[in-house]
């Protein structure tokens, strides 16, 4: 199936290229970004900053602008939301499935906001969606990074009756793009704030851990605080969570919980999809972010150290923010789409 | 009064040498260390990595041994926790005042664990101390970093009715001292775990803010629950945290709170005392340890982005955690039962 | 003396604030920046990033337009190098002083490039350029951060007979300015380039140490050579550096020649002049940016590290680059210019 | 060819088996360390510190003593020098084979100090090395990290005959070893001092570009100097290097040595050896060592910024110092005595 990578030049942009390579299913077939690189080839338009090297087969591809009509079935977005909230809609209006990374329109009724492991029936959606909009294509969102790891950090506890949720951040500064956080504002610092980040947190979990219900989804009824940070750490969000659970719970039921825990792409065998979409480690000083991240090609959340405190439960849990938390993500939920509703 | 220092030549020894330069009380007459120590040169001894040079007049002291006797009547006390717990009696019983910032007595019934602007009236248990003891001395400690950061941002609330409190510390390197946390840790990482400390952060600040109550302390009935994280940061420890209070209360009323704090401290003019113990800057995106640690020549606690969400009040709050949460809190004890017992 | 700040609000023009308060002899009467920011109070078009507070009185000043005829007898310039090349001598036309820590005019003929312990003579330059270009005021300015802190290491040296200069540059975030150095770019990393900056060093080094001559400056004759790097340190630049001396010296040789060097401005007393302009430290593993960069309140440079190998001398030195490479600079100067010129 | 692997708990020593896994010609027979580890099973001896999984096979392996007759022909060492100078020799006396990254023997003068692609031809002095000490095996050595990396980015340049070197280096804190560097020395922070770094590197590179002759080594005949610096980076060293040539250059006839260059590895398809052991990169500002050091698996050096002044080469050179510049220089150099000497 021939893809395209909409804002292919930023950061989530090349995650995007890099995970595409050698894909069993979707071949890269056009490249867009902003007027100011549209025209050039993508290696000229592009400051590479991953380590390992730019795809040979798409070095001289000439970058689009981001406009309907492109030699591709799916495309993959990477787009600021601002611009996204405006060009996704008219990919899907001309026929394009679109999996999407930006924000514009994830908490929309008839839009998808799918981790594939917690709510894969969310798909379904789609259906409503091209009908009240009268659109060929569709639009299926994955939720924000930190937002995806806490959601797999939770899911597994569903049955035990999530009420409350309280996450601190720390969040890597990849993240913010390439120039979002100067060095000046996080060498030997951290900054206690993520413009619009805890908001993003506090919603879109309820709406991922909800049920779909006449067209809509009916959001999941805990509360969820968040306090976001920023930290000195090129890749990897690393969350401190409480969860307040209905049931009285033991350490042991939680490590039940994790271990029993699994998700629609493994059973599926999703090509991107890791064998252990959360794993709990047993070590006292486990998830750390530069050991961690890459579980699993960074497809793997990992949690540890759940203790009970005073009744309640809490827990660290670890992901790679533009693999699993961005990239990675729509393109698990491309492979889902592809899989379960073409 | 002549001042001994215990442990002067580790991370918080050398703290206690840089604030006690020039102080209006305190002389320092004594410098003791481990037998590696004992018999050299201060400045053959230390290894000093402060940024502010070795005080000229100290450079050519030799060290003695943690041996009572010494020439001070008041020691302050940097030593490691399983060395204190033996050392720090042997001097009380002999008469010195002892100003610990080791955990080793803390929390004993008849030791005050104090924090001036939080609990000072905690002093009077020096009384019974010296009663049940048979000391010509007494020891007074002080809280863990952690714990003396938290406590200054959840006092001012005390009036709302504190019910429970969580805290997600992300705490810097040099509160593990200067060997404690290898750079092969800490670059491009955050480590989830800091061996003692939130059981620390758990039991103490339930007896700060207790009461005196029959020759013991009465210990606060909220819970807490703390997650501690170590941090790629040199010096100041960041705190996000949670206060469930009794009151339903407004963004606003915590301002107002935290507005007219007072300690006793600033009232008596205590020479250590910063102007303002808690300071609740307005900025979304303060505090932040490289520029606020040294607010009130580290003294000062800065407090930020109070948050109501599900009628929960959340903040951050950051403190120096060598200045304000170890040697400098001492030196403020011992200022405070200099002014307030002798 | 009233004195005032072009580009005020940027890293150099808060460093010039910070140095400036309860200066003894100016008075900062008027601040200025881009467009941007002229209308707005200070505290208003500022991020201040410092770790000491911004100045009081000057929070509520209007922030002016980089004009002739502010209220200020001589002004300090933080502009950027192509806006200074325009502005700059305007001012001077106009009967301001003007010193200026942009690179813009650095290398004109009757332009000094003052570092007061070097080159003090070459301030009697300023004749020459009023003469030449009819200007009732005039400009002196200061080299780059990298220049300065090595004209201070070899200068000592001169007796000896330099003949040949390499360096190896480890330049803090702070001298790219605040957003200059993206954190992807620098965490966990080092970048073997920065723009512009290896030209500076080589050409600026050579006007500094050459001679007055003729209403110009006939260059030093040897050459050099610089590699420079950008390391993951927030203020302090160190470097390596290889000089090639005309005579055979011993380390003995080395430490005596930096022992026995004096400056200008420590016989002159002047305001910001260190005790020790330059400082050589024994200790193998010294100097170190964070421990040594704010010796002598950030204006000493100090030295480390002498070997001779293969008959040649290498050295480690560092200086704070926004202290004594930069605002420090330019105020010291304004310092000499003063005592000597008026 | 069974193999084994001494220092095996280390960081260099994890590097072996990361690098071992799934090795084409050598099998991972026996693991020992100190005796603090000896009897324990691997998984429970070591720290495992890397980012990728511990070999599962090698988990439940019980280590051995460092001691001659364990079930291995040919062993890794990775021992600290001074036990390595003691029990290296033994296991070569009772006829294994030994790829040594020690310095305890580096410069003995019938022990190689190979790296296959600059001296190949040095293996040879194995049989002397037999001869004198009648050994039934022998030991093999390579250089220090950062002398590996020097040796890589000279070796082209060798026909342009090479007179002077000059180099400063910016190292990973993973050369030292886990605990070697504390983060308090080393965040916000550059130590310009790693012991006993630049006499390795000044006299190995002599040794490694000189001629066997006679049974030894005639040294070649530049002189070196080198000022090693330790900055904030994880892994991957980068070197500043001037080389005074005989011959008057262009900055294109160095690039074409570069381009030009080849080596035995490569010639003979050895499994470890990349297809390019050093690559001249254009782009003005790399190598960088977050980029870079991945680059070949982590065997390939990368050049960067060659420029020609005062008629001198400098250039910046990177390679990952604990992969090429450590383990994976032992794992080649076996390669290349088993395919050229058995």
């Amino acid at each position: 199936m021939k893809v395209g990578v909409l804002g292919a030049t930023g950061m989530v942009g090349q995650r995007f290229l890099q995970l595409l390579e050698n894909h069993p299913v979707f071949e890269v077939s056009a490249l867009a970004a902003s007027s100011r690189s549209a025209g050039k080839k993508y290696v000229e338009a592009v400051d590479w900053y991953l380590d390992t090297p730019l795809p040979k087969d798409l070095a001289e591809v000439e970058v689009e602008r981001c406009e309907p009509g492109m030699d591709a079935d799916l495309v993959f977005s990477a787009l600021p939301s601002d611009v996204a909230g405006e060009v996704e809609p008219r990919f899907a209006e001309e026929g394009h499935l679109v999996a999407s990374n930006a924000s514009a329109l994830r908490m929309e009724g008839d839009v998808p906001l799918v981790v594939p492991e917690v709510n894969p029936d969310h798909l379904s959606l789609v259906d409503d969606q091209r009908r009240n909009r009268g659109w060929d294509g569709f639009v299926v969102t994955n939720p924000n990074c930190s937002s995806i790891i806490l959601a797999l950090g939770v899911a597994p506890l569903r049955d035990l009756g999530v009420e409350e949720v309280r996450v601190s951040t720390m969040q890597a500064v990849s993240g913010a793009g390439y120039g979002g956080v100067p060095g000046m504002a996080i060498l030997d610092n951290v900054v206690p704030r993520i413009g619009g980040e805890e908001e993003k947190v506090e919603t879109e979990i309820r709406k991922i851990m909800g049920s779909v219900e006449g067209g809509g989804v009916s959001e999941a009824g805990f509360t969820v605080s968040a306090r976001c940070n920023r930290v000195p750490v090129v890749d990897g969000h690393l969350e401190s969570v409480w969860v307040a659970l209905e049931e009285a719970v033991s350490v042991g039921d939680v490590e039940e919980a994790y271990d029993s825990f699994e998700g629609e792409p493994q059973r599926l065998g999703l090509p991107t999809a890791p064998d252990e979409p959360v794993l709990l480690r047993g070590e006292e000083d486990r998830p750390q972010p530069r050991l961690d991240r890459n579980a699993g090609n960074g497809m793997t959340v990992t949690v540890g150290r759940p203790r009970i405190k005073g009744g309640e439960l809490s827990f660290t849990v670890l992901g790679h923010n533009t693999v699993r938390g961005a990239a990675g993500a729509s393109v698990l939920n491309a492979e889902l789409l592809v899989e379960t509703l073409l």
